[in-house]
């Protein structure tokens, strides 16, 4: 039996072992595919990262596919059934790394666009493919800086699917309609090291920051809303001490991340955590490393289009999520895009003997097909 | 001019570079000028370390001096004006690693029982010298298990003064009469690791404890008495987080040091501070490391000798306290002895440049002969 167009693509794909930031010709494959039916080719090397912009008319609106070709290293090898890079077919599944994070999204992407512009060569508005080599990494050559060329020459996208697994049991299941924000805080309490046996002449700055961060991990933030959960606070890392258990340390490292809502602000949220340090009275020194802003796509074409797709296809509405980690749809949207994350099932992301299951890669074709005909057709 | 007989055995003495366990040849050094004024010697051999016990006397009272003859490493030999194992006199100082603690305190030992000796030949009682090549290390090996086989054999120390350097500004301004206990807890609270983004599928264990923690570090665990200040709690070590600022760890490891006065009993704290945990719902393995009882010599013959000596040489009796680190009095004191910490000024010790005033040697020396002409005289 021959393998379907998005098959045979996303083993073209799984078959270069790009992990972040290499693309390792995976954009070039697809170029081939995207220039053979009208597109554009614009391809911006920023430092180690290849990004593609590709791009089919000049009118509005403009919709865009987004997604990455990097992925993240295998992993321990001898724990994969398969080898990571060699794609292999297993009753059913498609076993490989990046099979679900995100080169089946990828194929599926560019047979639906080959299969729409068949269908429809004249369609409305513009089709865009933008892709990047940096989105398992660091994250700064990347996304942000595609759209910072597109903002600066007013090239502003209206609609975009963002192919990352967003599914849990069975492909568009759920889709996301937004993201959380993220920020990161680096707080160095400061005590005055001493002996422990003589702890008035020390000042414990662990002891000192304890009911600070009680009242900061039971923090209510906000009340989350439709859309959103509660702004989540955790520390994921702390440490103090010289590793002698005689000596009262000099200084106490805690760090935080906070998942925020839309209900919440980063002027907020700094400003509430100051305020709990100062009012304990607190020594300290805080680093702040800003990861991105929330953002929600509650109404409007883009999301009806999805909802109807996916209904279409499975028969089933899609559940509306904000939940999860971070994605590059939070720089898209900075633009005013209407941004919506629709792939597969993400239960073997970033593990070993990552697979995604063949049906799913045609559903997902048929799925994003489907879109651009009610977008754009 | 010659060097005094306190100067010159303490050069002896320093000139041997006894790191921790070490011994280097200083206790043969004390043992040939022991054996010559009439001590019985017996070389206890433990493992890496070399312990002395000389006894001068079959009867009771059994007076003894304790200390020892290992230093602590000399730290960055770029830091010290003079080499640390060349002692070398400047402007009245001895300086040289373990001139204060506790070389000098040896010499003074020696010398004051040589010449107790000639004017007291046929003096009452029994003198004994515990002296050990591991104080300053893991105290395995040492006076722990001199004691040991003294105990075994029945030869109870009656009073013992232990040379560690106990004076603040002048030699014998202060002498410790007791010390508080010292009991190690490490705890490792368990949770459940996750990703901050789902913090719903994850349990932080860090955010668990903060409320325990807080109790703990404002408990107040005794008032103190007359003698010992109140048992205090310090959190020396903490340590928890895989380093990334998107993982919830596994588990939190803190460590906790107690320093108790004899209002408090190790079964109380350990009872009570598992209470704690246990009163805020904390999943958690705790090991405990126990470094000794606390001691207290608030009357008899040993302190009425030391206070009169201290005058008599001084003109103004010592002061009297309990407060600071951990000594092998510890281990002694459980036998029922009377035990008293008198030795020289500790500003240097432990320090580059280590260094001890020749005069205070030569003071100290007077001291230890007078407190022996009071208890065996």
């Amino acid at each position: 039996m021959t393998d379907s167009a998005v098959l045979s693509l996303a083993k073209d794909l799984i078959g270069r072992p790009s992990v972040t930031p290499i693309d390792e010709g995976c954009q070039e494959l697809m170029i081939s595919r995207l220039e053979a039916i009208g597109f554009s080719i614009e391809r911006l090397v920023f430092e180690d990262t290849t990004n593609l912009w590709a791009r089919r008319g000049t009118e509005a609106p403009l919709f865009a596919f987004a997604g990455h070709t990097d992925v993240v290293p295998s992993g321990p090898v001898e724990q994969w059934h398969t080898p990571p890079f060699e794609p292999t077919v297993i009753d059913g599944y498609l076993h490989g790394r990046g099979a679900a994070d995100m080169k089946g999204s990828l194929a599926a992407m560019v047979i639906a666009a080959e299969r729409f512009v068949a269908e429809n060569p004249d369609h409305k508005g513009s089709i865009a493919f933008l892709i990047t080599s940096d989105e398992e990494g660091p994250f700064i050559n990347g996304t942000t800086r595609v759209v910072d060329t597109l903002v600066e020459r007013n090239e502003i996208i209206d609609m975009c699917i963002v192919g990352e697994p967003s599914s849990t049991h069975a492909v568009g299941d759920v889709v996301k309609n937004g993201r959380r924000g993220s920020i990161t805080g680096d707080v160095i309490i400061k005590g005055i090291q001493g002996h422990v046996a003589y702890p008035q002449l020390a000042r414990n700055p662990i002891h000192q920051a304890l009911p600070a961060l009680a009242e900061l991990a039971a923090t209510q933030w906000d009340q989350g809303n439709a859309y959103f959960p509660p702004t989540s606070f955790q520390i994921p890392n702390v440490a103090s001490g010289t590793g002698a258990s005689n000596v009262i340390p000099g200084d106490f490292h805690v760090q935080f991340n906070l998942r925020f809502s839309t209900e919440s602000t980063v002027d907020d949220i700094k400003s509430r955590i100051h305020s709990v340090l100062d009012a304990h009275g607190l020594e300290y020194d805080l680093a702040w490393t800003f990861s991105g802003h929330p953002f929600l796509t509650d109404t409007g074409t883009l999301l009806d289009a999805v909802v109807k797709a996916v209904d279409e296809v499975n028969h089933q509405k899609p559940e509306l999520l904000t939940t999860g980690g971070t994605s590059d749809g939070r720089f898209i949207a900075q633009m005013g895009t209407q941004v919506i994350e629709l792939g597969p099932v993400n239960a073997t992301i970033h593990k070993v003997n990552e697979c995604v299951k063949i049906a799913d890669l045609e559903k997902l074709t048929d799925m994003y097909q489907k879109v651009l005909e009610k977008a754009l057709a």
